[in-house]
């Protein structure tokens, strides 16, 4: 118990990431400080917003440098604590990367209750990914009862919470995912009134997401960018809303693609329809928090919420894992068990 | 007295709007009904919206149609009235489309106080142009002092608007606009701060602005699209505003044109500098039009707000002020004297 495991940033991608972007190190076991806790990571979360802290300058916080351990969240167990806020067994959240064990003040950590659902939720539905759909929803996209909503990457843990709160509503709900298994289970389990295949030519989607949506959308939750972005713009209606929370599909991209050019598209849409744009990151709202964690708690313990995870065995399966994700290769919110 | 002079569209364009696609017509002297009035229009208005309703169902509003009166809103003097309302010799402002006369409701029309400003600035800085400029900037913009403002088209009807009150908000404004002369006279006569060609690439763009604005920008009063926005974006700081009143080097397009796709940058930007990006429509906001008049009708009269006007002779000269406009041959508000 002398070393822990850590995955670093081995180099920046060039363009798409690959394994050879990662590598893992053992390291000596950090020591707790004054006020501090020693923390033995047990179930990591992997996030698409990682990939932006993979380059440099390219986000809203300061990238990963190379050679410093990957960014992430993960719940664990602490083991010792110099703290009274906890005690040794206690279950936290903390942002101790991709590694095994973590030391941090205890002021930085949030203490989970393990009796209120299993503790690997408050990395996904009663985490970051929960807090990010609902205050991206409520917030930015000021759902009216009786509109129509759409969101992509619909089985994903941002995805399937906003779908899941919009139909709790009163929204229309369409969620857009990947292969027919996601779709199905989109509708069937998390009760989207409908949900489309996006593995198919811009036209196809379009024509799919518009019968689907008979009244047109209201709110369209962008997680994606790319094709289904293409599609769903003639859709929207007068004075839609879209929340921009990601754009996975172009987080790869380091020089613009080829044409045809489809912002002027974008931006005729936004005039004409005088549609509201933003982009916002969770972080602005984590006053908000408390409010979250007592609406949405409620809704996960007895079920109005349901959630899918994508587990993965061990740290060192991490990298796959992610770059399989960035892909769409996960179904649910993505975890590493520790 | 029996004939009115009017301008019809012809055609609709393919791409590019030219000549040909209006037609100067005779038609019937209109004659006033129960509470109606016959108006000589003196000064019309030629704004780049128009442009918009040339093409098929393309904008907000219902197209103009195959031979029906161009839309357009005049100054003229009541010849007849059967309305309380107005007496003749009264001056308003009515929707008359391009035409020596016309014919409205009494409660169609808004009346205009000759001793206030000279009548024809109920087209320009007190009438949709300015009032366009106001709202925009107050309710989408929320500019606050200390602030950076950029805006294009800067000594149009618009542009000239919004760097002003922007000035007079205590913002720092720059402006864009085509070629040294408007330059000069941005910062000579209306006072802003720095005025940029866009006669020129898009990183010379960017590096001029880049220098105007070492604060970086706050707010982006977007009138132009094209490269003048591909300049901007990278400048735009952390929850800039983007108010979308108009996208005139983009008006022509038919079809999107050839890449590199700009679409991902912009979409880049929104999420990671959290930019609110929102589209309207002067419209929206008439029912503050009584607070703009009261705000802006003061600052004309004692000469804090400037404005310039590009006159045309004639109806028969409007379809090729209203082309020259939009390639940026206009200097200040584009009105044809009638």
């Amino acid at each position: 118990m002398n070393e822990m495991q850590r995955i670093v940033l081995a180099s920046r991608p060039d363009g798409v990431a690959g394994p050879e972007n990662f590598r893992l190190e053992s390291a000596p076991m950090p020591e707790p400080g004054a006020e501090e806790v020693l923390v033995r990571c047990r179930w990591l979360s992997l996030d698409p917003y990682m990939r932006g802290r993979m380059d440099a300058g390219k986000s809203y916080a300061s990238p990963v440098e190379i050679g410093d351990t990957m960014e992430g969240r993960c719940v664990g167990e602490v083991l010792i604590s110099n703290s009274d806020r906890y005690k040794p067994g206690d279950h936290v959240v903390g942002a101790f990367g991709w590694a095994t064990h973590g030391v941090a003040h205890a002021k930085a950590l949030i203490p989970v209750d393990p009796d209120l659902a299993p503790v690997q939720t408050a990395l996904g539905v009663l985490g970051m990914p929960g807090m990010t759909a609902w205050s991206g929803l409520n917030q930015l996209g000021k759902p009216k009862e009786g509109e129509t909503l759409v969101v992509a990457a619909a089985t994903g843990a941002v995805g399937s919470m906003v779908g899941q709160l919009a139909k709790l509503k009163g929204l229309r709900a369409v969620g857009i995912a990947g292969g027919p298994e996601k779709c199905a289970f989109a509708v069937e389990e998390l009760g989207f009134d409908a949900c489309i295949d996006h593995r198919q030519d811009v036209r196809a989607i379009r024509e799919q997401v518009a019968g689907a949506c008979p009244d047109g959308i209201d709110l369209y939750f962008e997680n994606v960018g790319g094709d289904v972005l293409e599609a769903v713009i003639p859709l929207l209606n007068q004075h839609a809303r879209v929340p921009v929370c990601g754009m996975i599909s172009w987080y790869d991209l380091d020089t613009p693609p080829q044409g045809p050019d489809r912002l002027p598209m974008l931006w005729r849409a936004v005039l004409v329809k005088r549609l509201q744009v933003e982009g916002f990151i969770v972080s602005d709202f984590w006053h908000l928090f408390g409010d979250f964690r007592k609406e949405v708690g409620p809704m996960v313990r007895d079920g109005r919420i349901r959630y899918r995870e994508s587990v993965a065995e061990g740290l060192e399966a991490a990298p796959d894992a992610f770059l399989a994700m960035l892909k769409g290769g996960n179904f649910g919110k993505q975890l590493v068990r520790l």
